[in-house]
């Protein structure tokens, strides 16, 4: 294993790459990987690469096991046209990280964090998730041939648990404070040699930097002015801005585009820290949010999300349900991506920072997609869509009558 | 536009490349556009091209317009050894085409015959689909600004319309004889100015074909002794096979793999008319199989897929409803894909002709995998999985007891 260490994201204290626990013993920040500033892309055909192989330099790995990928990573960057002349912006692009493995962007930390398990010898990884994430270790698990814990809510209803279960994990619905189970995770990894990739470990963040990669790749490295991150545990945020940050290190970029951290205003620990100038987030006490997977009411890295948008002049946003359905409806008409809520938290950003003049005519945009929309049907019962009906024999005239 | 035609599948009448209509005037069978025999693919870094860029040799267009594409294709081929090592054969390769844009295979045609219709100067498409194809079109009619008309069975429930809906196209419940609306499609198609890009129109086959210009890259212009494909209407397997054909007349493969038919035992035409050794399919009077997206009757490409079949010495093979969810469940658990039923009919077909000696120790065999397992979320109510449950405070203790 290369010599790079994990630094805490607050104090920079030291540890070991190969330190499990995810966080700080003195501050109890979480970790990172210490920032790449030498390295490249490898050439290749992407049909036969890996995020891994391409972006090997990034990733502090000896060695990378090929027949642990699912060939994650890799989305397209699409561009809207038609919604940057509405919107009055001279570029709008979705990232559409749907288009990964389990249908959502988790597929890449958690081929990292499966990859750092496996380097360290673990033959068991765990997760505590609810959503994209639980089933993204789960798949991932079942490729790797590892015995796999996915922890969830006891109260987790019936049709979130069976995408998970289809992969055959050791599936445990856990009675108790889902936040205290958490915290218990990171014991149990200790005792019962486990590596559990949850949010905030830094090698399921270090796989979010290849998201920034290949927006420098697509965009001919000329840095768009903002990225904006539907945020719950902060863990993509923190990877997307290493990676550009990483990439301007290594020469490859000339700036790093702001980062704008997306909230629901439901569930928006970060955002309210933010605006009321606070060091620290606070437990939202009851969240609620059409936009599930970003209902994370105490967000481990939410801390150090907040530093590093006051660091980097990043900014943070709330947006209604209302807003976050809107946004849906519109991405799915305007650009053919159908987002789960979360996954248009973006786009409802832009629209509101435009009617609040924040971006100008002249500001590149890129709204990261982060899972599928197919992940939270449910959602689609709260819009109201035109469907006509006809007789066969009349659907000549019907049709004309439409034209 | 180049000079290369459509001609009858059947009789080899010649039609103008311009030709909206599907079928031949004199035999009532599919066109296809007139084989390729010159040209290679065009190098390029993939994150930045689309199918139409690099194997734009292989289509007839003069001219793509890149705004159409949603980055469809370019999927992963993944291969399970732990499976092969089961099942006693070399190599088992999954290609995951639930990685498109709206996570189905239908992607790669709806683009390429959305492009045939902008190049013949339509501003209006449709399609006649109950499920994958319907979604795809009107995402794709979407994302290019086109009128797009969609029709579906009066009988289909709600929340299969709703994923249609929410890309917005003038989606028409039909009440009359669903056979009779894909007839009636084509002459309203006449009528109406209107491109429907349903299941056999020759540009729709031509988008499958870079399933298998993928295959070949992915597997270094070695070509797999089999492939194995989920067949409905047809079309899908009649550009997989022309795609190998035109690359080995170009050149860049030496064989052309054996390709295998694959249908649900509950809606089998084209197996049926196979194994009675008849000329013509003959309708399935009630079609009924868990895998919904193989459900038709009387595949418009039916007998062009025999004709193939028996000229390229290719294969039929039905599996029942129980095989394919058994299929299903072991895909997921051992390579981490979660198909939908239709699309875990390849594996089934492999471990029924493993079973009965057909395949070798041998043989490399590739599954294509038609799309996700997301969109017929009430299969996993078929299955039965163990869920544990257990109180915060003995998590400790109910973890040991599992390792």
């Amino acid at each position: 294993m290369k010599k790079r260490n994990l630094v805490c994201t607050q104090c920079d204290k030291a540890y070991s790459i190969e330190r499990v626990h995810p966080r700080c013993d003195v501050c109890n920040e979480p970790l990172e990987v210490e920032k790449v500033t030498k390295g490249k892309i490898k050439a290749g055909n992407i049909l036969k690469q890996t995020i891994l192989d391409r972006y090997g330099d990034f990733f502090p790995f000896l060695e990378i096991s090929r027949a642990l990928s699912l060939r994650e990573g890799f989305t397209p960057l699409v561009e809207s046209s038609q919604l940057a002349h509405e919107l009055g912006i001279k570029r709008v692009l979705f990232k559409n990280e749907s288009q990964n493995p389990t249908w959502s962007f988790k597929d890449r930390g958690t081929v990292v964090g499966a990859q750092h398990a496996i380097t360290m010898g673990y033959k068991r990884i765990g997760a505590v998730s609810t959503g994209n994430m639980a089933v993204s270790v789960a798949a991932y698990g079942a490729k790797a041939g590892l015995q796999t814990f996915i922890l969830v809510s006891a109260k987790l209803p019936a049709e979130k648990l069976t995408p998970i279960a289809v992969h055959n994990p050791i599936l445990i619905q856990v009675d108790g404070d889902y936040g205290q189970l958490y915290f218990d995770s990171l014991e149990i990894s200790k005792r019962h040699d486990t590596y559990f990739i949850n949010s905030d470990v830094p090698f399921r963040v270090e796989g979010s930097k290849t998201i920034s990669f290949e927006i420098c790749e697509q965009m001919n490295f000329s840095s768009p002015d903002h990225i904006i991150v539907p945020t719950s545990s902060g863990g993509n945020i923190r990877g997307i801005l290493k990676g550009f940050e990483e990439f301007k290190s290594c020469g490859l970029i000339k700036n790093v585009p702001k980062i704008i951290c997306a909230q629901a205003s439901g569930c928006s620990p970060i955002y309210n820290a933010y605006t009321r100038n606070e060091e620290l987030i606070t437990r939202v006490e009851s969240p609620h949010t059409i936009a599930h997977a970003l209902e994370n009411p105490y967000p481990p890295s939410g801390n150090d999300v907040l530093r590093k948008m006051r660091r980097t002049g990043g900014l943070c946003v709330a947006v209604s349900d209302e807003e976050i359905l809107q946004a849906q409806r519109e991405l799915a008409k305007r650009t053919g991506i159908f987002g789960q809520p979360a996954a248009t938290v973006p786009l409802a950003a832009v629209k509101k920072l435009r009617k609040e003049k924040f971006f100008t005519a002249k500001d590149t945009i890129v709204c990261i997609v982060t899972g599928s929309g197919l992940k939270y049907m449910a959602a689609l019962e709260k819009h109201s869509f035109k469907i006509h009906t006809c007789q066969l024999e009349n659907l000549n005239e019907f049709m004309e009558a439409m034209l």
